[in-house]
């Protein structure tokens, strides 16, 4: 049983069946939470989102009190109790709790909130874990570029804000009264997303803001041509990983 | 006849002149269509859009006569009715019921919507076959990265959406009410769109905001980065079978 | 004196002093004609705006008889008449009356506007003429892939449009009444512009655009790597050239 | 004492631990006078702002007198008075008059953002040094292509602009009243940052419009991609130089 649930007792490759199921589950459980924060929704369909939400609370307490039990049976824990102070197993049961009080009441959404947690365990769970580490290392050697890039960054925030601030700061002081607030309108002009709802008028602070949006161009360049530089690293490193005859100093888990 | 009408009868590469006429007589259909739907257009030349659309009918119906009456010249297609039960065959009946339909009344936008589909086909035909499949291929190359991108986008969408949610669902219920609402703000900030009509009033809620837009733009450097690797694959595969000397393991169609 | 005019007759690479003299002075003339469309900037400094009309006409009546009348040292042009009749020459004359109609009257727009034009021709002069031939080759080289990428975008719009139409153009008439209209907020999405000033505001509405917003940011990775690679080929290029040993084949003109 | 201050003293590489020191001092100071602009901040926290400037402004006092009276352990260095002229030297003064002015009154933005230039010393001190000498030198190696993005640049804004004011000058005077206005318009299009606040209403407006973004996507595509070919050469310098039995002839500082 331990190696339906346990990844690294498993012989082939991949998710058991059994883990494919609960993270289909993890997901379901993740939806029917992002859903009942719409009124509307849980107004019409109230009775399907509690049958869900018990359903998905019994599974996952079959699942926590299963996981715990064979535990024993992977070498690395050395008892039950060991195990249950594990970070992955206290992650399951605070999700457990989370969703056995969203049946209690409407109000658990810090709670619920927890079970988005339970996302970053799956990303670690299975298929993608060497992907991501490899991507992590090829970010990690581009470090110091992507420093720069940030450097680079923050001070063009601080130079347009402040200039904004300067010239736009008596006209309008709800949106460049101080430094602190004339940064949201710059992030949004340097990252170009330009939401509009705050906008130089003046001749002078529109100058400002259409260098600053020259500037985001080029800006926002640097740290895309790093990342698809690692990204494209790491789709060749999987190429050769994949080649027959290759020597592979891997876990041989992807 | 056939070999004007049926690709794969053709022994040169490219398109004959009868099916160049079709393709351009589908796009001039599909842009009538287009330009049908504004009112202030069809109110001031009502006539000329009857007679183009009279006009299409009747050569679409010839076309499609003339398809079925040929296609036993094409010894893949047993029979002229097996050839018309074939997709392609119906969905030339299909588009040609819209058009007669769109002639009848104006409320036939639904089936006048089914000549978009005819798009489709034409992306079959012809020139750009081996390119999309060269470009499919080194998608799908690509794959495991691509879901990665899609799974990191996927978290960050939820975390964003979820903390917004918390920080203003109470002052704009209308915008961040709930996570699948505080979502439509999510996307138009991490894909860098930036509508604007909905943005962060709160000091936390900028700072989620700021942040998000940040992101945003690492977000999308990594499937820019592995689509822009994807095309260029595509691009020296064709320069390789353009050279003199090269060995073509292609149907010549290109 | 023609070698000062006529950038074919100078020996050495470059632009002559006397073009560099009068390309600033071109720019100058196009920097006063945008600047003159402002009325506030006019009622303060009429003078001067004037007064640098005034000597702009003068150089420009100067150049343009001065480069007739030597025209002939270049044995290209077989008479000053046939100089007078190249397309070169007639820009010349047709910005000179431009600027002459300005300083008589406030309403010379469009004859203005042909002043920009000039700024065309400045690019086919001296030192940029042959990098952009070397894009121009390096894109025509991708125009294949380029062409797809159009076909992708121009089918993205339709269906993205289409949809919104069905889905709003009841609701909002002015913005979705029709597909050419739903075509400006498609187009805004997907080219990750998003001005914002339409958007979707049913639920169904909002997952097309946040769809499109997503499509939005791969399409525009597909045109983005073809040309960033072109670049980087004109670069490579002009790197080969530029090493002692290359076989030179360009005009050395660069 | 001088090898702590003077990094061109110090035989290790990296910063020395007063160093960091005040480099982090220097960053407090200029989150405090980011901080102090927003008035409601200062309301509750007044004292904790007066506090931390009059500590900052001591450190950087005694730092200062222990710079200068340090100063001639470096060879470079004349004498004190000489390095108390060097712009380094006058820039730490400068400051310090700053932060010494904030201390006394409210309304020393101008001087306080004197801050601000400190920031630029900042990025010469130490580790970031070489990289921004490599950076700056592939962006000169591609000075040529970017050149000729901004070209392209400018006249897609100038005739952007020019036929928005053609179009809707006289409907919008306030937003396309001249071309220096509607190029507010043009760089939010061109950018892709799409603001908003001002748009095309009229079908041809919007045409243009919808071509400028177009025309966006493809030339923020070319300044992208030649600053991210210049930031993978600066990885891949640093690379080479990190080989060992690599030649190194570089200062050695990074």
């Amino acid at each position: 049983m331990a190696k339906a649930l346990d990844p690294e007792l498993r012989s082939s490759p991949g998710l058991s069946p059994a883990n494919w199921a609960i993270i289909s589950l993890i997901i379901l459980s993740i939806v029917t939470g992002i859903l009942e924060t719409e009124e509307s929704l849980v107004h019409a369909n109230g009775w399907m989102f509690s049958a869900a939400e018990m359903v998905l609370f019994c599974v996952f307490f079959v699942e926590y009190v299963l996981r715990i039990w064979s535990s024993v049976e992977n070498p690395r824990h050395a008892s039950r109790w060991a195990y249950a102070r594990t970070p992955a197993s206290i992650l399951d049961l605070v999700t457990l709790f989370a969703i056995g009080a969203s049946l209690l009441g409407p109000e658990g959404f810090l709670l619920r909130l927890a079970r988005l947690l339970r996302l970053l365990r799956l990303s670690r769970l299975g298929r993608f874990t060497a992907a991501w580490q490899t991507l992590a290392r090829a970010l990690a050697n581009r470090g110091y570029e992507l420093g720069m890039s940030v450097a680079l960054a923050v001070l063009m925030v601080l130079i347009s804000s402040s200039l904004l601030y300067l010239i736009e700061g008596a006209l309008q002081p709800e949106a460049f009264g101080s430094i602190p607030r004339a940064m949201w309108w710059s992030i949004a002009t340097l990252t170009t997303v330009g939401y509009g709802d705050v906008v130089p008028l003046t001749a002078w602070g529109r100058l400002v803001g259409a260098v600053a949006a020259i500037a985001g161009v080029g800006l926002i360049a640097m740290p895309a041509g790093i990342i698809a530089g690692a990204v494209s690293e790491v789709i060749q490193q999987r190429r050769r990983d994949a080649m027959p005859g290759a020597i592979k100093d891997d876990d041989g888990e992807r």
